[in-house]
């Protein structure tokens, strides 16, 4: 693996899977394997979870670890090619990324996307970018439409918790929030549903449909209750509109889960990628319940971020 | 020890002090105890002896260190349960430190009062809330009313220059300032003082009382000359009042200390926490002067905490 | 050496730039030198190269680093001796760099200038005020009039690209930008040129004539494309004007340098110390061709503070 942006960089993701959920047994077995290395962490936005999780996946690999806050420690960026930087962007990704490069063997960055501009949020203009311009390997701590590294971290929950011969039941349900979101959780879990042998389905309010891109052969059911029936695993989530992007079109019915609603499931398990509003997109109840698979998953992020830096620092070294 | 958040949670105080002590003689002698262990340092307020004293320590003891701006770099927490979360706040402590606790082996927090709610402070809500749902130990880097840290490494400097057989007299002297500051350092160092065998006194204008609860058998003088006779150790520190709470009632008298004033006491070291408004809460004669103790707290910080740390991971190990 | 805080510090600047080259066998070559040493990185500006290869270079050397943004995560300095502090300064650099000397081995600091007050500037109050607490050894991470790390890295990568037995013509062109930067990097390389074999040529626009004490016997050209003609290494950079200090005087002619503009030189390298306004100082069509030599010098910024670091480390030792 070079990069690590999306599903699509990974040849098989049902192995990823199963390698990061083995690395659990000797968290410290490839100690030396990033001996030497520096792993660059750039953040364009805040982060909690994935800021250290990828530090202490850095540090379970041996490697240096250089964290820094692009927005308010450097430089502000340029991203388009061939702008005359009369603004007051500082510095072009292009020179920044071939400096980062110098100093780090692997570069991590999170970057949110506008929600204003979909065309260039769409593009990945930004991580692609980095991408281009960089001489060493890039791994996607966000971006601006998808969140890989979480949704690598939710197939391992997942596969840990499901030992039937029958395929679970996941659904990924829309939840009501205070502002608008981004698509990329979403957009992120459904593409990794899609490569693993489960079935899938969304549920979310008219006017929320996801870009058609990322849900081709996905069922969508815009009734939660009837998408929650039987479900094993439930994913929730609120997303901002992908049309009129960037917005929140009114909601009638009531999307807040219950335990009173998951009566419908399978004894589901629940599945947020956090940060969570509580008692806003999930009940107390819920969070607090025993069903909750959210500790599992932030347990997880660490041994994805772990499995992708280590598959690159092979393929590196190889 | 589990958590070190208050002079209560150390058994044996003065064995905590000598053995702080003993750690100068050889710095580095413990640097495989917190080998693959990760120190989590949560900052909601500014610090620079705290932060540099608490990541050497770390280095001294061998362990990952992991430096975390949460306001800046994270999100705004929630601290009250059962919060429908529809304001500015993005997650709720009791994930937040769910999270930490997967990653880190213990944590460290700072986060100052409010001093405009006074039972919320004086609740110490905020570190009991990171404390009942964190499964790691908690380290207080300063809360809203104690700073035990600076409390053990004052200790420790009085321990390091009293050689006599009698007890010292160590006065807590308030000194004016230009705006309103926390009562934590002074709680806390009435709590040490009067935890070990020193003849201990504290002097402040009238209306700055510090709560009840922290200065019980303390003796309290309303002069300060008077306070400072005889003295071998004169603490010097503003604190707001506490009653009405965060307030700075009007002082008539001078009590900015000089080399003068302190000629009735025997001699005394001065002590102060830093940072120090210099000509302000102390006059430059005294600070260059060479009964100042300051650089030596300084230093203690770092084995204060090297020490807490090090109880910490023998504890856990065990 | 003790201090690095300009081309003065070095006793032969030709052997600094020479060993500096030849760390680049074997960056991991001296790993054992910094072992159980703190090197503390005090930033009061932004920085992207600078944080990033002297982090690095203390990974080279097998130091501990902490970095710290004094102004963000800190307390507001005071720098003036004998000041009331009754202001919105917090601490004073007396007992700041007191303190920062008990938990690190060697200071690096970053400060820029006010570029209003010029004899503050120019007197270097602030890093000398860092120098006159400290206990131990100051590295300039850029100073108000100063950057000399930069400068080192910059005499290596003209040394690295000169074979032949002739000096090499080596011109610093002022370059348009959209508002007032400092001298530091242009007094800074000024200096370092002077000290080694080369023939040097500073041209810009009448208004920006830079210090007198910088460019004592340096030939000062008005017009750019006379003093390109035969050059070898075209530095490029904008400045503000020292009289009035810190202004931004009208120039009529274009300084935007161009291909067709380098025609007169000897096949010149292009040289500047990054971040660049690309398409205002410097256009894509050089930045992006081969004759480019802002990689080099960026990464010949962690080989600089490598080789100034093992110095001073060296030097402690002796």
């Amino acid at each position: 693996m070079r990069n690590f942006t999306s599903v699509h960089d990974v040849k098989d993701p049902v192995s990823l899977i199963r390698e990061g959920i083995s690395l659990k047994i000797n968290p410290w077995g490839n100690v030396h394997l990033g001996k030497n290395k520096t792993l660059g962490l750039i953040f364009l936005n805040p982060s909690l979870r994935t800021r250290l999780s990828s530090q202490k996946a850095g540090q379970l690999l041996g490697m240096n670890t250089i964290v820094m806050n692009m927005d308010k420690e450097g430089w502000a960026l340029e991203w388009t090619d061939g702008a005359i930087m009369n603004t007051n962007k500082t510095e072009h990704i292009k020179d920044a990324a071939m400096v980062l490069s110098l100093y780090c063997d692997i570069i991590g960055m999170r970057c949110f996307p506008t929600l204003t501009d979909r065309e260039a949020d769409y593009s990945e203009h930004v991580m692609k970018q980095l991408i281009k311009y960089s001489t060493v390997p890039v791994v996607s701590l966000e971006s601006a439409i998808l969140h890989p590294l979480q949704s690598l971290a939710d197939g391992m929950s997942i596969f840990e918790k499901w030992n039937k011969s029958k395929k679970p039941k996941v659904v990924l349900t829309w939840a009501p929030h205070v502002k608008a979101l981004p698509q990329a959780v979403s957009n992120s879990f459904s593409e990794w549903m899609q490569a693993i042998d489960v079935d899938f389905v969304i549920t979310h309010p008219k006017g929320y449909e996801l870009a058609p891109s990322f849900t081709k052969e996905v069922q969508i059911k815009y009734e939660q209750e009837e998408a929650l029936k039987g479900a094993d695993f439930v994913y929730v989530k609120n997303w901002s509109a992908y049309e009129p992007y960037g917005q929140m079109p009114p909601v009638e019915k009531d999307w807040l889960l219950s335990e009173k609603k998951m009566k419908v499931t399978n004894g589901a398990y629940i599945m947020h990628c956090l940060p969570v509003r509580r008692n806003v997109e999930l009940p107390d109840e819920l969070l607090d319940g025993k069903r909750n698979l959210t500790p599992l998953q932030a347990e997880n992020r660490l041994y994805a971020a772990t499995v992708v830096l280590k598959r690159i620092l092979e393929n590196t070294k190889s």
